[in-house]
């Protein structure tokens, strides 16, 4: 049967490249409420495709956000466990669209990449379980254990909707393990085993002063420009040592072992390595802490935007009425995101000048995640990575937020494995993302390998 | 003639109003180089309309920006004197379009006034001369005294190539009185004559930190944020004075006369009435100056935009590769804009932080201008707020930059008459901008008068 599999892959390599490069060609924005057509058309696409390689059971499940494509095929037989495959079809806007060498969402092939916006996140990673099931559902019409599929069509708007589903849809999608495939190895020879995640709390700040926007000839000099406090409440929001000023901020801060924080510092590579990598003059962040460490395991404040006034070509001599602050916090284990919003919230009402008006809305938020490492289901991730790659993985805390790694832990109460199958640089959320062909086709070599073994995991 | 002209106006209202709303149609912006035919488009519009109402030598004028429209008229006979009236023809762009009430170029008329983008900022105050020497051609078939118009479309890009044109005419351009016609009255009741006016240096940081765009989940923590450095920057470019710390900003400041500063006092209005009309909770700005002390005698230094990231609707996470301020420094006499651009350069040279990188461009520069206080012409603003308007006027420093008032002053070597013929609330550069209809009617009629009074002043 695995070989079958196996075969089947080998000799059908351009049909799969084929078949994503139709689901990334759809622009599923889901940011953006002008493309709420094109998420549902990318739902629809990945139903099909569920109905067509065999899976029995397929649903598009109405979410109060954008729908859940949901498959699943459970006849393996006693004694098998149920693995739930979580991925994501919707995309973030590839803005600014002039940085991007070719279009975005018109995939190209080159020097063994695949160019367009959703290639890494999540397409062709979402497409390694797809495509395994398939290379197994077309070859020996069953597969070695029973499979969920759950594909989400709202991870870039943080996953709004997927709580309430989660709770209503709770015994459908009980499973033994969730399988979250959305990540990058930590360098093009060193897969990774997600250990745990950050959490986030993304909110805005609107700075508001005078009633209209002014010309800064006549009323430049009396009032408080808007930009200005916004800036100036920002340069507040860390202090010289790249600590985030809000009070009670650490405060819940878990402390990870010893052995943890060496088993990181392990994995650290030299300072230069990051600098070059990211093209930075020099790294910036806590004194005391490795790279690893502030990305796996520190909390962050970072600012992603302030809006209002004019930042275009040459000249406009505006005081903007009203300026907008785009902020998110990322959060470690033991921090409660609304705890977290609400410190924030206080502490720009503190710090915000009487000569302008502040409000504040919570845009999204999640819960950090963990793994137990003794969990039999962390075997499965090393066989993906070595028959797959042929790489040994390691296990370390991711910086980014997977709301659904929190969410599955807490709703569905199962080991979530977190897999990532993108690499460092392809350039996630940026103009000119890319996917790795090569990673493509082994990814589906992973996961056809981890399904094979996923049989022998006692449940 | 007088009579006949004002007789002429007082019938053909509907005429001059249906007339300015065909240039206030064209949407000649000159910030957006998309708007380049329109710009064109105006320049002719002007150009016929003066050679239909009996201007003679009309000429459009090429120079390394936007073309001067010139017209003159010089059969007053000996002993009168040459007036060079200015207005510019092009406007800003209309944005942010949502908090427009109707379309930005199609005027409306409604609770007497004209509401579209360039009705006050200059388009209804540059028809009041055009239609005062219309009333005398078309019923005298002459004008009271030489008359030139010299129009310009490159206005709202700081005046560029202005210089330049004024060089290679100055023949052309002599006169005796340069009149120019962009500005404001103090209040309703009000109406101001320009003492002098500031200059403007305006300039754009670039800050780059990583090669690319990076996803805050994957990087937040161990990189300085562009955006975050450009807020830290700003923040430190005003103390808690509300004073600009660039080193040397203030050292050559004009210490204005005890007398001036006295007069400027007195037409002061109580704190509130600024803070209400302008809608800001507090005023801000440098202690122990008066509001228009602060407006029209003091060097400021305002943040127009800071752009990079994601500050749209909703949620976006990113650490974007590059972050711009826009920022302009308001100057007053004996500021030099390039030292002061230097020092503003170096300023931010000194104060990037290692973590990022930082370049400064000069985006325009204008200088400061006076007026002698003992000038004759002066005279000719009092006539023609009084018959126009019924009002007296009040000298006084505006906080505003007209390259054209400094250039004027420093190439023709002539007195510049300053008159504004808007009200304060008429959204200059803000959205909704708007024009009375009764000072349109006034400045027209306070425009004839002025005409036939400037036969008297010995040249």
């Amino acid at each position: 049967m695995l070989q079958k599999a196996l075969s089947f892959l080998e000799e059908n390599q351009d049909y799969f490249l084929k078949d994503v490069i139709e689901l990334i060609r759809i622009p599923s924005i889901s940011p953006n409420p002008a493309y709420q057509q094109q998420i549902q058309k990318a739902a629809e696409w990945l139903a099909n495709k569920f109905t067509q390689i065999g899976m029995d059971t397929v649903r598009i499940i109405p979410t109060r956000s954008n729908p859940l494509v949901y498959a699943e095929w459970l006849h393996a037989g006693p004694g098998k466990p149920t693995l739930m495959f979580y991925g994501h079809y919707d995309v973030i806007p590839p803005e600014p669209l002039e940085d991007w060498k070719t279009d975005p969402f018109e995939p190209i092939i080159k020097d063994g990449n695949i160019y367009a916006r959703g290639t890494n996140d999540d397409k062709c990673q979402l497409y390694s379980f797809v495509g395994a099931c398939e290379s197994y559902l077309k070859t020996s019409g069953m597969l070695p254990v029973n499979v969920k599929f759950l594909l989400e069509g709202a991870e870039e708007l943080g996953s709004e909707g997927m709580d309430a589903a989660l709770l209503e849809h709770q015994r459908l999608f009980e499973c033994d393990a969730a399988v979250v495939v959305d990540g990058a190895f930590m360098n093009a020879e060193t897969p990774t085993i997600g250990a745990g995640s950050r959490g986030l709390v993304y909110a805005e700040v609107f700075l508001t002063g005078p009633a209209r926007d002014l010309h800064s000839g006549n009323y430049g000099g009396i009032i408080h420009n808007p930009i200005q406090a916004a800036a100036e409440i920002v340069a507040r929001l860390h202090d010289e040592n790249c600590r985030v000023t809000i009070p009670g901020f650490y405060d819940r801060v878990v402390k990870f072992s010893d052995a943890e924080i060496q088993a990181t510092r392990k994995l650290e590579a030299p300072r230069e390595f990051y600098e070059n990598s990211l093209g930075v003059p020099a790294l910036w962040g806590e004194p005391g802490y490795s790279v690893l460490e502030r990305l796996g395991m520190r909390p962050t404040l970072e600012i992603h935007g302030i809006g209002g006034g004019f930042s275009g070509e040459g000249h406009k001599t505006v005081i903007p009425a009203q300026a907008v602050i785009k902020v998110s916090m990322r959060i470690v284990p033991n921090q409660d995101p609304l705890e977290i919003y609400d410190l924030f919230k206080d502490y720009i009402a503190h710090i915000t000048p009487p000569t302008v008006h502040s409000t504040v809305n919570l845009i999204s938020h999640c819960d950090s995640s963990s793994i137990d490492i003794n969990s039999p289901f962390l075997y499965l991730a090393e066989v993906c990575y070595k028959q797959g790659y042929g790489y040994d993985p390691v296990i370390k805390r991711g910086g980014g937020s997977l709301a659904v790694l929190g969410l599955f832990q807490k709703i569905l109460s199962v080991p979530v494995l977190s897999l990532g199958l993108g690499l460092p640089d392809d350039g996630l959320h940026s103009p000119n993302e890319k996917f790795s062909l090569a990673h493509f086709y082994k990814g589906i070599k992973g996961m056809i390998s981890m399904l094979d073994a996923s049989q022998k995991i006692p449940v």
